[in-house]
């Protein structure tokens, strides 16, 4: 059967992370129809070349364009900064080819919705648009939504999201381009707010109704390895709390001053019949209380999420031989791969990125306005 | 030498912890002067006889005003409901005894700077005030504070505080005067919320700025044991964002409906140079992440707080023979003790106590604004 | 009523924490007789007299005969190092005294044989002994034995148990007479190995059948504190693997030089229906593991042991609100009291310490043979 | 530059985890020459060729001779059950084929002693031998080698070992040919055991002496899938002390009845200086125990061995985005081809197999004379 074709624009950590879920999907998950890794693009044609050897790419070619339009490729995958995504995203939908995208979708709601729209007009000709809020692969979280849908928490009342990182901890931490606003869009807020938005969407089944945020910048300018002195124009730490649809509470905060953690996506959602807690840095648990227990031997349990019937994990290893953080972009590559075959939508889409755009612009206004609750529009 | 009387108001749950106190700091810790366990004080004469007798108080009556009132009482400990902490805490002050009052000092800020006024004048005749925030003489918080002071954390930019609880995560859990405003004043906000905002004025030595809230209840009625049903007129959970004078970063979350959590007081403190982290649920532990560490081998340590050198711990049993609730009572006793040996104030103070009032106060503001940064007057 | 007398023989740290159990005691417990902290006795006259004083006791007295004769004294209590075990107990014994006595019972099998011959002759007369093995009050711990009882681990296979401290670690600790195994009797072994010993009889129910072992003394000779050099003539630590009676398989460790370890009672107990963890580090938790739960959602559960229906728990604090090490001495002063009152026998009694001491002797058997599997005798 | 040719023999779980491992290697490790999956190889033909075809091998043959011989095969790597091993090896050694081996090497000592005799002559001719213990190549275990030789622990005086699993311990569970000793070899101890000693060896860098063992077998018989009733030949637990030859103190369990436990490898290492900790269920920590600490300070500190300086990590993702089980091989791998490159051997070799199979005999040896203290001979 003639495989699906894959072109991969960008070839720097994201594009790393998918060209291993590219080589590994086919290998460990039954697929309808092979891929292959036809063609990988970035901007400098020597570097991109080498990448493409490197990484497993048949060709690497310095023309995001050329590689999109081109007959042999059926998936474009976009891993580039985010304010490129949206005009390679129109691109490739318009050209008839199913689109994943990294994320944020995009630096604005304009543009996100501008995305949205083509990946709506597509759908109707079949093309299947993804956005690439990965996480939602990760087995225990995937594990997490299915107790909830299944009422093991009962009403969920509130949810406790933190995705901490420590990397800019130190004052004398060099400037990069991902403090500079005009070119990274956000700051904490966009880099892995995002994720743990579109989580609390993802667990919960629910989008939020509102936010009341703040944002802070500690350090305000940095010096540039070169030796020059730039002002930060992002966010250093956002924090908000929020209402779901449903009334329930939310508190959300992104850092990247949490000295010690690493990679901390720690969620806790609380329902009436029970609740589950989860951090990244523990990736393959999963804890559950289960409030209908005796009290005498109720607690929360730790689930090692690696027995065959959870989650993507029939096809890889015996219990309590762990996945790592890779493994979930070769679920989410797998995930598409299915939603071609099925001709159904996989989760999330380009509304769902649009919905972590508009409220991440409602965080930004409840910042501007001294925290006042800001609806999130449209969604 | 003569001992210090102690007559205590109220046994009910605090009753009790502070009376095993009262009967254990003199066993453990060298006092300048030993303690008399006086009079207790209830309301209904033969209960608090029953009480005084099994508690181990010398007496037992029926009339807190006289037990305060007398001569051979030296020191007053206030554990009654909070809308009677002001009249007996002003009537002790006044006759010149020693007062141990506990959180939240009171119903409303104006009660609050009434007893704060009279404890400054009380001062002055060399008379102590101290406001019963517990929780500061958990050895493994009194750690954190001494490491925060000896600049193990750097600059100080994020605080990170949750007291859990789920007594009313069902909602089928019956009504209780604590969930009625008029009685209990305020819901998790006021009961449990308080603890938090006093550890961060504690942990960070700098009081909060401003804050923006939201508060929940989540089940607006509820049944009573005798079957009537009552509207819950207080908050169920409380969560908000703050900043401190320093230009700290700060979120805040009290709650009763976080199924699985029982006593669970959760604070992280992010610091330029390290981290600290602390759960009541295991208090006999502190996390600490040193940042000046080579990061091939940094990591959050687990101190187990029971060394000889830690606080408060001299007295106590070898090295992992952990502590328990009770023993932070002990501890608070002495201090006050201490403070009255030595003429000086013990920590927090009434004036301290007025602070966590006011900033509960601007939290309600808040809340009431649709979350609208609110300052926290007068501190 | 009149109320029980006590007589306490030792002062050093034992007999401070039963000290404050039994100030304790009936002051959280309901007794059908009161206490009275009658008299402490010592071997130096003064110190005992300022001992009786800060730690509560009418009365200290430097001849612990006369102590355990008096009239006005039911209970004796021995907290003095083993070698005095004896002699004591079966005075008081033969006087009509109930008596608890510190483990380990003795320090050789004929002295406890001959000790649970007096306890046995006594016990016709309707006095109580007691052995001190009081981490069986640990409400986790009895928590842990009610689960086996009920079955929920199926039949239990296997026992892990390890007692780990790291006082010795540094070769250059400080010499003491717990070394001279002429004082201390045995060194990890009797000290602590002692405590697991006598927790898996109590938990599995069921006693050893025989012992594998190998001792080891890392540091041959200390310095102490006057700068003398003597040579260590006890095991630094001790390790077996044993068979229990019903064919489980166990192992045991005890060791003083588990870096970082500071009282660490490690236990596991493996099911065909469940498991059992604990850590005395985390003294008010028990995991358990429930194989009967699908396995979609089975995992270790962490069950704070603090809930009103948990053992011992009803008198003390909320949940969540956890118990300290001397809380333990305390559940077991009530347990005898009520054996006491009951005219039952509390456990475990002086046969229990027994067996006790013929498994510490099969273990030095067993080393001084090559680790050849060696029957406990006679139980 | 022409690439090393691969020839995998096995396809079942192992085989599948080395087909992940070089499909992956040179796309993440900067090779000095590529790697080129050749030839799989089974014993069913059609089964290995769609195998092949699954895993991402250019041919798959019914006939490991054929494809062990080939001339564009220069690495042989063996997954199939233990009892082919010796063989295999022998033949692709003698042919100049470097050799990965999985464990256990062999199902005697006199098959590994022949394997090792190979391999050593074949080392002259500058072949390469290398044995499959994976977990060395556990980030977080090459870390705690690299802390151990860097003296961070001091003199290690005690190691203890675990690996607990929980497939068996359902009486219930069906009969399989692992069960079988005459197909299997051993049981607990040859499977998981084998890991164990041989990481005891590579943590300490020092064989083990001698050992005192225990062997059990619970369930004495289990019916196969067919309703065949089938006698269980193999150990289902196995527990042993040891001396390794500096003195030091071990523990050693495998069981498969440890309900609860999935793939928990359990390791600790005691030291005058330190220790460290580490569970395979969270396999990117490493819990380190600094006793040169000030006491105030010291605890376990959880090192979150994802940092770019940790072992292996380089290539990988950032800090806490962790790996799974797999990675380990690929680690593997890649040692294995830099060895190639070199001209240096990769450790563990076969002599290193050979060990541990000799310790696996001592420890037979020592449950059949009762537990007696029995040498490791010849290492």
């Amino acid at each position: 059967m003639q495989p699906l074709g894959i072109a991969l624009v960008g070839h720097a950590f994201m594009g790393r992370v998918h060209s291993q879920a590219w080589r590994t999907v086919g290998r460990v998950f039954p697929l309808a129809r092979p891929v292959d890794l036809t063609v990988l693009a970035g901007t400098d044609a020597d570097r991109v070349r080498r990448a493409a050897d490197d990484l497993g790419w048949r060709e690497g070619i310095g023309d995001w364009r050329e590689a999109v339009l081109r007959d042999d490729v059926h998936i474009v995958d976009i891993c580039t900064p985010g304010d490129s995504h949206a005009e390679i995203a129109v691109t490739a939908l318009e050209a008839g080819k199913h689109v994943l995208c990294e994320k944020p979708l995009a630096t604005s709601v304009a543009e996100a919705e501008a995305m949205a729209l083509a990946a709506r007009r597509a759908r109707e000709q079949g093309v299947r648009s993804m956005a690439g809020f990965t996480y939602r692969r990760v087995p225990a979280l995937a594990l997490a939504r299915k107790l909830v849908r299944e009422g093991r928490l009962g009403r969920v009342l509130q949810f406790r999201a933190r995705y901490l990182q420590d990397w800019l901890h130190d004052p004398d931490a060099p400037y990069s381009w991902r403090l500079d606003r005009t070119r990274a869009g956000a700051g904490a807020l966009g880099d892995t707010g995002s994720h743990i938005v579109d989580l609390g969407r993802f667990l919960l089944d629910d989008p939020l109704d509102g936010v009341s945020a703040q944002l802070a910048t500690f350090v305000e300018s940095r010096r540039a390895p070169d030796g020059t002195e730039h002002e930060v124009t992002v966010d250093d730490a956002a924090v908000f709390t929020a209402r779901f649809r449903s009334g329930a509470l939310a508190t959300f905060e992104a850092s990247r001053f949490a000295a010690g953690r690493k990679n901390a996506i720690q969620l806790e959602i609380s329902g009436t019949r029970g609740a589950l807690a989860f951090d990244f840095e523990s990736m393959n648990e999963l804890s559950f209380y289960d409030a209908t227990e005796p009290p005498g031997t109720a607690g929360f349990r730790r689930i090692l999420v690696t027995e065959p019937g959870h989650p993507y994990l029939r096809v890889w290893w015996p219990p309590g031989h762990g996945l790592g953080y890779e493994h979930a972009f070769t679920h989410q590559a797998y995930d598409l791969l299915t939603g071609i075959a099925d001709g159904t939508d996989p989760e999330p889409d380009f509304d769902d990125g649009l919905y972590v755009q508009r409220v991440i612009e409602a965080v930004e206004t409840s910042a501007a306005a001294s925290g006042t609750y800001t609806p999130v529009t449209g969604s």
